[in-house]
């Protein structure tokens, strides 16, 4: 059988990978999840039919939501993640032996259940003494929480279902106030490629900028991504993400990553013409 | 009528843009070629059925081919386009008052032509005074050719038909001999995304580090090539291409630019891990 998977990327737009089985499907009160094989991705998982992760490129995101902030702050103690049921980015946190405690706080326990079973390399530490996993809504999980996160990843979906209430500027007010004074927020920030995805991108950059004093957009290449081109929000009460980059600390950790470095680092805040002005200016 | 134009990344990955008219197609002695109206793109050529240029992301390509080399030695005078049939990559040189001559060798009058008349914006400037546009095999051309050349960008379609020539050592030896002894050679360097494209790059990588001293791989995103993310040479006799950055020189030429800036230039050159050491070591 010639089977294939299409995500369209815009209207116009269309992404397809050659399926070998369709190993899962199954809905939650909150999204639908399948699990594919894909011959070029190995296995794919998708939330209401757009890719979250694939065995073959799942690491470029995972290195750049988590080892970007950790370089700036390698003291990091304790951790909020957003979303992320999956498990990659609890995966690299539990790299750091100083980091204390994680609290990873995913809407929807099908995400987690499916990762632990089709994707063992990426889920692989959720069950680390370190981290708790709360199937709890993050937008209430997080009032009234005050200084207690040195770090918060919004590692969630599009705007559109579940994810939309994760860009709004009540829920990044309470991420700030559950910070502590060293805290940085990171959130996936969508691609500039297409208008619909930037548009998110460009709104939430300028609501972090209304709270943050250090607001600075990175990049990273995801070839399964719309755009094949993604961007992360850096958000910090006191950090610059260049300037107070711990270079020679991090590295000191031998921390194994395939796409994260620290020329890297400072490489990937370095933004093309095009996105850095609509990002700053709001046209080009 | 609902239609997509597919191309086929691997063989398991295609990538399809909705089509509003196919404008022309026609068929050389070196390839077929087809221009499309699609919708996200806008107009688009094909060579044998592979993207070369669309009208919303050539400025990517054209951009990271041309000024790289140029913010290193914003003197260069001679400069040699092989390939880039199209003019982009000759209308962002033409931007250098600096720059006295430029020969672009194109095998292919039919992509000349089909720029001409579809896509003007991108053509504009093959009619300079400043060009020579000579439809001539470009191997052959370099052959003999003794330090006449600032600058040699081989701007050419991937190693199959009539780009296969200029994937060899012994193409890469004339382009040596046929520089200044400040000279520069960049070329297009396949996506490091998909195997059989990377496995190109790291071979064509390899061949010019035994004759150029300094030879350094940079990157930029660029949608509708495969994996988004592709890959370029810079190969020089004389320069680093960032210790030798001529950053302010550059700004001062004040040249309009959508994708290419000096900050950018310095990123550019930071690789994740799995290319960087892919290229140096030959496995991750």
């Amino acid at each position: 059988m010639d089977l294939w998977y299409t995500e369209s990327h815009t209207d116009h737009v269309r992404f397809s990978l050659q399926v070998k089985e369709h190993l899962f499907t199954g809905e939650s009160a909150f999204q639908k999840l399948d699990i594919l094989d894909t011959y070029e991705y190995g296995k794919l998982m998708t939330l209401d039919g757009l890719v979250m992760v694939t065995e073959k490129d799942e690491f470029v995101y995972h290195d750049m939501i988590v080892h970007v902030s950790m370089a700036v702050n390698p003291d990091i103690k304790n951790v909020l993640v957003i979303g992320g049921g999956d498990g990659g980015t609890v995966r690299e946190l539990m790299k750091y032996p100083n980091i204390v405690h994680v609290d990873m706080v995913e809407i929807d326990k099908l995400v987690v259940d499916a990762a632990r079973k089709y994707f063992p390399a990426v889920s692989c530490e959720v069950d680390n003494p370190r981290v708790t996993v709360l199937y709890e809504d993050g937008i209430k999980f997080i009032k009234g929480k005050e200084a207690v996160y040195d770090l918060i990843l919004i590692d969630s979906t599009d705007p559109i279902g579940p994810g939309e209430g994760l860009f709004t500027t009540e829920f990044y007010s309470d991420c700030y106030a559950a910070l502590t004074e060293n805290g940085i927020l990171i959130n996936q920030n969508e691609t500039p490629v297409y208008e619909k995805f930037f548009e998110v991108g460009i709104s939430s950059n300028k609501k972090l900028k209304k709270m943050f004093p250090s607001v600075h957009v990175y990049q990273a290449n995801i070839p399964t991504y719309p755009g094949g081109y993604w961007l992360f929000n850096f958000a910090s009460k006191k950090y610059h993400p260049i300037n107070d980059l711990k270079e020679d600390q991090w590295n000191g950790l031998n921390i194994k990553t395939k796409y994260y470095n620290t020329d890297l680092h400072k490489g990937c805040f370095a933004l093309p013409n095009y996105v850095k002005e609509k990002i700053e200016h709001g046209t080009f």
